[in-house]
């Protein structure tokens, strides 16, 4: 069996090694991967371009959004592509050396990269522990010294033999971070042949589409025509091109694959209007709740209309002048 | 004079803190600011809506993108709006204790917050310094001992009387991050008015979208209403309504006030289609690039036909096929 090199954000312990960690098992009739940590993103996009394995990268998280700087990076590789999209859940424990535990925490120091921390004041509180920020939270758990307590993914306490003093000791449930398994391009094209050929039937496209112009409306074309197609969209956001204020580049996830002939037909009318266009990612379609809008999911205060029910003059009132800012 | 308050994050010597300053001048002919710092943006957010004073909150770096949890929280305010946008150059310093030079850095801890660290490697690494993380690159300003070196914004020099060793070390220059400054919504509407009535001719909104329908051309039938009024969208994205997996909402800044007539028509056609809607901020219209998109500034690969010389079958090219990995 082929080895396979999987570049992730290390140290080890971190999320993007408990993605790579998911990922190697997914992928595991493919080949026995090395996981291999390295300092940063950009050296993972190096080692994945030179074709030196496939790589990790964190995509977006549902409390802060898109990794804007890895989005960025991948609009601007020469030959990587992402073929598969993993789930991470946000969840952190609490950990002490093997053999010390602590039984009043009261002042000692507890560490974790400063979001870590933030992530965790509950526990932190509660425990009288004092904060003490590390350069990551995987770090903070290599670095543990008798006496402190230190926040990090639960894989950490394998990884450094740590005992477990808390488990899921985060503030809020439900936070998790979405990362892209990345390889050069040919091998996504392969990948992808393979995936369309065995259990996958729907797959999801991440695309870049810069239009040469600017100018009320131009969005909107380009969004008649997937209109036009039936493309669902599930994702959508302008970036300035790297580098280039006042510029647009536009973001968009599709629920459809773009061998799909109502998906070519778009990208060939696209082409032809002169819009430059990168295809980011082609994964397998994820399971995703598709609950319908209620008035209870709205954010407090805003302005919705009852058609039904609508009294004239409704413009008018103060209420409506507050929220719209009119 | 009226005394107000201006929460912004501590602690003192922060980027925001930086961005309240530079509001306190801009707005210093309606009133003596108190410039206070919290420990975090829901404490902020809390007290202006409890009228203790106004804001300032990050909205959008140029590298990093929109700092989501902040707009999440501006979606859900029930009575906060924003009314002025100030924008802050990252740029870093280095300073060690006052009187207590360093002559030869080699080995000696240099703190600030991991993200502060990460923006400054060429300058650690020059002067071989040892990189200690930090709460953030106040506090490390703040706590800085002597023999070691602090990177944080210009003003802690000043606020914590420490000595420069170095002035922007950051790797990078041209990062900047943008931030709102935020008030109640009628004190926001006041100021509008006046604003209306004073210098600023031309404004621009900030406003959130909510279709309570989901499915292809959702997004293209509210853009389709904005063309049509030749209203001009210089940030669009799509963010699940807080908390709701597979829900919509979007987010829009606009060139144009929300009391312009074709605005105001625009979205009472909207309120009258059932869409929720709130409008986020309005501030004076800021001084933008406008940049026509050359070839030179799109990103590596991709693709984009020259329709003057293209040649016939163009689509089923190797490099069509892997750019757009269809």
């Amino acid at each position: 069996m082929a080895r396979i090199q999987l570049f992730y954000l290390g140290p080890e312990g971190t999320f993007t090694h408990q993605a790579a960690m998911t990922a190697a098992e997914q992928f595991a009739p493919l080949g026995d991967f090395d996981l291999v940590p390295l300092p940063d993103v950009p050296a993972i996009m190096n080692a994945v371009q030179s074709r030196q394995g496939w790589g990790v990268i964190a995509w977006e998280n549902n409390v802060e959004g898109y990794v804007v700087p890895n989005l960025d990076a991948l609009i601007d590789a020469t030959d990587v592509a992402g073929f598969a999209r993993v789930s991470v859940d946000v969840a952190f424990n609490a950990f002490t050396v093997k053999g010390h535990a602590i039984y009043d925490c009261t002042g000692q120091p507890v560490s974790a990269h400063p979001h870590g921390l933030a992530q965790c004041t509950k526990f932190i509180t509660e425990h009288h522990l004092r904060p003490k920020a590390a350069s990551s939270n995987a770090a903070a758990c290599r670095d543990l010294q008798p006496g402190q307590v230190a926040l990090g993914p639960s894989i950490c306490g394998k990884l450094y033999d740590l005992d477990v003093l808390g488990e899921r000791v985060q503030d809020f449930d439900g936070a998790r971070t979405d990362f892209l398994v990345i390889a050069p391009r040919d091998v996504v094209q392969e990948l992808n042949a393979r995936a369309q050929h065995g259990d996958a039937n729907d797959f999801e496209t991440i695309i870049t589409f810069i239009p040469l112009a600017t100018g009320p409306g131009v969005v909107a074309n380009i969004l008649d025509i997937l209109r036009v197609a039936g493309l669902n969209m599930t994702s959508f956001m302008s970036r300035p091109i790297k580098g280039h204020d006042g510029t647009y580049s536009f973001i968009d996830t599709l629920d459809a694959a773009p061998w799909e002939p109502r998906f070519q037909k778009v990208l060939e009318i696209l082409a032809m209007k002169g819009i430059w266009m990168k295809t980011l990612a082609v994964y397998p379609r994820r399971e995703r709740p598709n609950p319908p809008v209620d008035a209870w999911m709205l954010p407090k205060g805003g302005i919705h209309i009852d058609t039904e029910h609508m009294s004239d003059g409704w413009q008018h009132t103060e209420s409506v002048r507050k929220e719209l800012l009119w």
